[in-house]
């Protein structure tokens, strides 16, 4: 359920994508229990002043999304809202072997896909645009792929005062990364793997849910979590601290998953979303190990007390 | 979907209802198709001020729904919403045979569930409640069955002023058929039926979208359709036409199917929701005969232009 004022800002995010993500988030759901998603219904609300744009932002967004996940539109509701748009998805799946959290096993290794504080680091640079910058991320009719890799450099408010300049590549792959994610097909991974989920309030909350869910616990080695070269970049830029974002920066819709046999060379070797592994399961210890060595506790409030 | 200040108003509607009524209208689409419901997901949404009354209330009235109809809950959302309550659900089912609108056959006989215009005329008494009635009607803790048969009568404002007393039981069956309208199993009818649906916004209106989607017409003979003797009292009492009420009323929910071979008064021996034959399909004429056999156009629009 993505609700105007809560979920999303249409100051922020362009219909177009506001309907991509509507689909997305729901089909990672169903990929992060490493099943194929099928079937979608929408309960869509719109208040009367709702304009063409709005709408078929949102219809195109549905639509593409539709495409590149391969599910079929079987029903829902369209209807009046009094105040605010209202979009809501089910998706249904299906598989042969259904993945949950409470699998992980002492042993097993953690693994995520791609990077994540990508996305908390988009939302960080979305809250700090100009209002021209502003303007131009919300008007960018691109669709999720290719990239607009050109644009004039994003304008940012720091904390401290001076506007500070980001390139647009860096700052729009960041910010694509909050308002439309893409969910990882897990498919290759699922028959390896003993437990999963798909982060959506950050690596560490994520994980530490996984291993209440399993009765373990679990060390991460923060030199191995992976940091994109866009959120280094930015993350540098801000001031802000990129391991702190990449564990605790939330909807990421990455799959975190554990296994005692995953091929990762060869997985990577033949995948173009690249897997790493960050840590291992253990019986009940909760740690998290810098690259000297030193251990902090892995907690869910996450980064808060860790390294401190 | 179901959303505050379009489609209820908790002024009128206890939370009890509500929650029920959510279940049961998209239950009541499953068994329109001649299909069993099986699942259901829930979307809910509550502002920030929303009291435990109000959440427990929906959360019962769902439960209630969710053991009558037999149906699992298997996920949704539960969530925050800026300024009004949302509700959706939606509800997968399964059959045999599928009825769609489209099967009807001139020849055809035309059938209803139980009796249409209750829930119409129920409405119309909420709306004329004075504040005390009003108040008891949403504090009602009853359930969906049995019916609550004693309490003071309801005093409703008239047209033309004086106040109404309307009888506690008639007056609240109807407004239950309004509040919480229960699904009606079709099993046994979908087996004979060509064509069926659910009635949501008025005999006339519904019965010419399935003549429009069979491509044939109808004949009704109105003296056959059946009116509840609740709504007959409460027509009379309110100055109001209880078969325009009947054929136009709207969120009746009850089935409208036709068939060549429905054995009737089988049927009805050993159900305690009856049915009734009220017409018959025609290759393309649409109209109305009353009991003087005079024959007025059926259209859409139902009883504005039938009659006059």
């Amino acid at each position: 359920m993505m609700n105007e004022g809560v979920h999303f800002d249409l100051g922020y995010s362009s219909a177009l994508y506001l309907g991509f993500k509507l689909v997305s988030v729901n089909v990672s759901d169903i990929m992060a229990m490493g099943c194929v998603p099928k079937y979608l219904f929408l309960d869509l609300a719109f208040t009367s002043d709702a304009d063409e744009e709005l709408f078929d932002g949102i219809y195109d967004g549905i639509h593409e999304a539709i495409r590149l996940y391969g599910v079929s539109l079987l029903g829902g509701d369209l209807c009046s809202s009094r105040s605010d748009t209202v979009l809501a998805a089910t998706v249904i799946g299906e598989g042969d072997r259904v993945v949950f959290r409470k699998g992980a096993m002492p042993g097993d290794r953690i693994y995520i896909t791609s990077s994540t504080g990508d996305s908390g680091c988009g939302l960080q640079i979305l809250k700090r645009l100009d209002d021209e910058s502003r303007e131009r991320v919300r008007r960018q009719k691109s669709r999720v792929e290719p990239d607009v890799c050109t644009g004039p450099d994003l304008k940012l408010q720091s904390d401290s005062g001076p506007v500070i300049s980001l390139g647009w590549r860096p700052g729009f792959r960041l910010i694509k990364r909050h308002l439309i994610p893409v969910a990882r097909d897990s498919r290759d991974m699922a028959a390896f793997a003993n437990a999963m989920l798909d982060i959506s309030d950050g690596l560490f909350i994520d994980l530490s849910r996984l291993c209440d869910e399993s009765g373990t616990g679990a060390i991460i080695y923060s030199d191995q979590v992976p940091i994109s070269p866009e959120l280094a970049e930015a993350s540098g830029l801000l001031g802000m601290d990129a391991l702190k974002m990449a564990v605790s920066g939330g909807e990421d819709y990455e799959i975190l998953f554990t296994s005692s046999n995953f091929p990762l060379e060869a997985y990577n070797a033949s995948h173009d979303i690249k897997v790493s592994c960050i840590g291992e399961i253990t019986a009940s210890e909760r740690a998290v190990i810098d690259k000297e060595g030193k251990r902090s506790p892995l907690t869910a409030a996450g980064y808060e007390h860790f390294g401190q």
